[in-house]
Formats: structure tokens, C-alpha cells, sequence
């Protein structure tokens, strides 16, 4: 299927991001190959036509890993000694410091589309899952401006917005934005199981805020002890902090302090609807 | 406008939920007048027939209070002494324990919808907010099968599901499921406004399971400081009960607990997916 003068690159790991950045790539007019450790993944893959083949060749542009995040480093080091000393690896795990200390290597650069579904595996698989999402590539001093405008480029074309942040920045600000609001959500949701086992009804009052905000939770859990683990120091802290936040509220509640509570849902509002990216009126809020 | 024999409806306080009770009451084939004490949302709410007149007469067969929260009681006592025996009163309020037991009547039963917008007052008013959502009565000993039977009525038509529980029960119901996701939605929101003002870009990293997240937290911040007082027992108890199950996350990171955080995240992601309404696949997840 590979014809000469086309692009082509490779996925490692058929899961669900693996298998849409696949599809995406596939969009993007690559010839895309790919591998699993799972053979029947790569069957499923091929016969979908997710993936064109499953070797990867010397003539291949990019490697994407997109292995559980336990695995990335060592297939990373895999791939770039697999490859052609022109192609281009990337990964798309959610923690980046260790991976990216761990592989210094100036045709690497580390990456994490912020884009997800409650969807699992190829099955949830969508070419354009990436389209508008921020993917973060974590440059470092031994990454080319050549091989990062490459790598750029290529996620310019899947619809990505490619934002840079050192890994360590990274690893930071997704505690905050994704790792927290994570177990925010299984914490809500875990509680409300605990009350519902008594008052089953209290199912019922859950309207669309609790939906909301216990939503990510439904997502596979199998892929989060990695993350977390990987990430702790970061979430330990931002988690730390978020209780302290609760703990003011609850001593403002306590203590009937109007002035603590309407000022902190006042400046949380106004935040909520400054934030960037869909206008908030498209959004559905009950 | 008003013909003999047709319904008539009156609705006290015309935000966004009593001017969207006045559309929905309207659509279900009500003449539905209304009152504010803000004259000028008076003549808007006429002028864009959102109410049919102002005067609460003897020929009323529903009274809706949907004033804020601390102003309820007064206005539902009013409203009892300036209609008729056969007319029925209700509110709309967040918390129904001190109003239920302040205002024992036989003609009032409280009530609360299970929905909402980020949008307020009279331009956010919709015909369809209630459509397929919960809308809680809170019958007390002195609720007549009658009474209650006559607005149960009236809401299905409306399009709500209606579920009856004591005031009580109700309160600490949503607490958990509606006021301490608020309170949650918030702090997120205000913890990573305080990184962002250091690091922007984390805001360009809040994917849609922060924006799911924190959706809540844009509605009206003037309405919940009466709502959160008034049920700060119930909420400061399941807050606290959030806090500890945060402290013992906190504590699985900080001893790299994989098992804890597994279990936690799985049980978490199973009650999620099996929670009534949408189905999940509706929902969008990132």
C-alpha cells in the first residue's frame, strides 16, 4: 500500500489514543503502521484499515508511543534504535518528567494530546479526536528547532493547537487542570455511591452539575495508578492545597460567613467564564 | 387574555427559574401572570409575554414562589392570605427544611426543580428547562392526597419527573448531590486561577474534563450564599466527609499506594457508568 514519495508513520500501542492518532495521520494523508502487544489488537487494526501494516521501516517519518506510560521509555528507546536516524519519536503519556530525563535524545521529543474519551481502546478510536485539542510537546535543550517544526507541523495538520512547556511545567500544571479534577470526580462520585446505598433517590436529585463534574470519572481507570503514582509529588501538593480551599469553605459555613462564601463563588465565576475556548453559552449547564 | 374557564397560574419572582416556570406553565395551556419586585423586569416579562398580567386573583388555581431563598417564607404566607381556598402554593427553593416547617398549611407544599443555567433572569428563561427533570415535592403530614395529586399533576405536564421526600431528607440529598459539587466546582476553579496567574498556559491545558468540572461553578454566584447558609449543616458534614476521602487519596500518593488508588478509581468509574439518565455515550468526555 505504500507507494514511493508518500509519508509514512508509525503507531506503538492500538489503544484508544494510538488508534485515533492513527486514524488521524491516516486523515492527514500519512500511510500509517502500527504494532500492539496484543495480536489481536493489530488484527482488529489491520482489518479496520486503522493501520496499513505492522512494520516498521526505515523509510517512516514519525513514532508515536502510545503505550501505557509505565512502558513509554523503553519503547521509545525501541523505537529510535529501530528507526532511521531522520525519523522523528514522540510519545503521548500524561507525565512527562521522567520519560523526558529519562531519553535524552535530540530526535525525541516528549508529547500529551489533552484529549481523551470515556470510550476504550480502538473501539473508541476517532480521527478527529485531536481536532482543537491543545497537544503539549515538551522540548528540551537538546531538541532541534528543525525536528520540533517537523514534529509541529505534522500536529498542525491532525487540528491540533501545539502549545511547548518544559516537561517539569508540564507535569505541574496538569496536576491542576487534569490529574486533581480526576480524583475530584471519583471522590464525588464515591461518596454519592456511599449516600445512595442508604437513600437511593439521591440518584435521582443528581441533575446535570453533579453529571458534570463526576463525568471523567467513568473513564478507564485502568490507565490512571500509572499517572498518579508517576505524578504524585505535583498532585500531593495541588491536592493539599484544594483541601485547604475546602476546609476555609467549611469553616465559613461553620461560622454562617457570607462575605468568605460570596466572595469565593463570585471570583470563581467570573474566572470560570473568562476561561479560554468554547463560549460558555454552547455548553449545557444545569 | 384570560378566558372563563381557562387555568390561571401565578408566578412570584421572575428570574430565570420563575420566568421559566412561567413559560412552561404557559406552554402546558395556563394564563400565567406574574409578579417582581422590580417593576422594570414586571413590564419586560409582559412585554415579551412571558406573563399575561400582575394581579393575583381568587380564580388561581397555582401560585409559584420562585423568589430568592430567604425572602420565600414571607412571600408564600402572602400568597396563601391573598388567594383562594382552592389554590395551591409552591416554591422553588435550593433548601426546603426551615421553610416546610415554618409554613405548615395544608394548601402549600414545597417544591424544587432539578435544573438550571448559567445563564440569569428573564433572558435566560426557557419553556423546556424542566422537561425530563427531576422536580422534588417535599409533602409534610398535613399534605392532602388532593393537594398533592393536583400539583404532581401540573409539573408532569410541565415535563418533570417528580419525586416526593421529606424536607429533610431532601436537604441532605442535595447536599451531597447538588450544594457540595458547587462548593467542589469552585475551589477548583480559584486554585487554578492562583497557578494561572503565575503560569497562563495552564489554562490553555484545561481540557474538557476541566471545563466539565468547573461548568457549575459560572452560574449566578448571588444566589448561593442563602443556600449554602441555610444548609450549612448538611453541606459542612458531607463536605467533610469529601475532605477525608481527598486526605486518604492524598496519603495513597505520598505512599505510592497503587492499590487504594486502583480500587478507589475503578468503584468510582463503575457507579459513574451506571447512573441513571443520558447514557453515557451521549455525553461528550474529554
Amino acid at each position: 500500500m505504500t507507494s514511493p514519495g508518500s509519508r509514512q508513520a508509525h503507531v506503538v500501542g492500538l489503544g484508544l489514543i494510538g488508534s485515533s492518532v492513527a486514524l488521524a495521520l491516516g486523515d492527514a494523508g500519512f500511510i500509517v503502521t502500527g504494532e500492539d502487544l496484543d495480536p489481536l489488537i493489530e488484527q482488529r487494526a489491520l482489518a479496520r484499515g486503522v493501520i496499513a501494516g505492522t512494520d516498521l521501516s526505515q523509510r517512516h517519518e514519525l513514532v508515536v508511543v502510545a503505550t501505557p506510560a509505565s512502558a513509554v521509555a523503553a519503547k521509545v528507546r525501541d523505537a529510535l534504535a529501530r528507526s532511521a536516524p531522520s525519523t522523528l519519536v514522540t510519545d503521548v503519556a500524561g507525565v512527562k518528567s521522567a520519560i523526558v530525563s529519562e531519553v535524552r535524545d535530540p530526535r525525541f521529543i516528549g508529547g500529551h494530546p489533552m484529549a481523551g474519551s470515556e470510550l476504550r481502546g480502538l473501539d473508541g478510536a476517532r480521527a478527529d479526536l485531536f481536532r482543537g485539542c491543545t497537544w503539549v510537546l515538551t522540548p528540551t535543550d537538546t531538541t532541534t528547532p528543525e525536528a520540533y517544526g517537523r514534529l509541529h507541523g505534522i500536529l498542525r495538520e491532525v487540528g491540533a493547537n501545539v502549545v511547548a512547556v518544559s516537561a517539569e511545567d508540564h507535569d505541574r500544571l496538569v496536576a491542576v487542570a487534569s490529574h486533581v479534577p480526576h480524583l475530584l470526580a471519583g471522590a464525588l462520585m464515591n461518596e454519592a455511591s456511599r449516600v445512595a446505598e442508604e437513600d437511593a433517590v439521591l440518584l435521582q436529585l443528581a441533575a446535570g452539575g453533579f453529571r458534570d463534574m463526576t463525568r471523567v470519572a467513568a473513564g478507564d481507570p485502568s490507565i490512571w495508578p500509572d499517572i498518579l503514582i508517576e505524578n504524585r509529588r505535583a498532585i500531593s501538593q495541588s491536592l493539599g492545597a484544594l483541601e485547604e480551599r475546602l476546609s476555609s469553605l467549611r469553616r465559613a459555613l461553620d461560622t454562617s460567613n457570607t462575605e468568605v462564601l460570596a466572595s469565593d463563588l463570585a471570583t470563581a465565576s467570573h474566572a470560570r467564564r473568562r476561561l479560554p475556548g468554547r463560549a460558555l453559552d454552547s455548553e449545557h449547564l444545569t
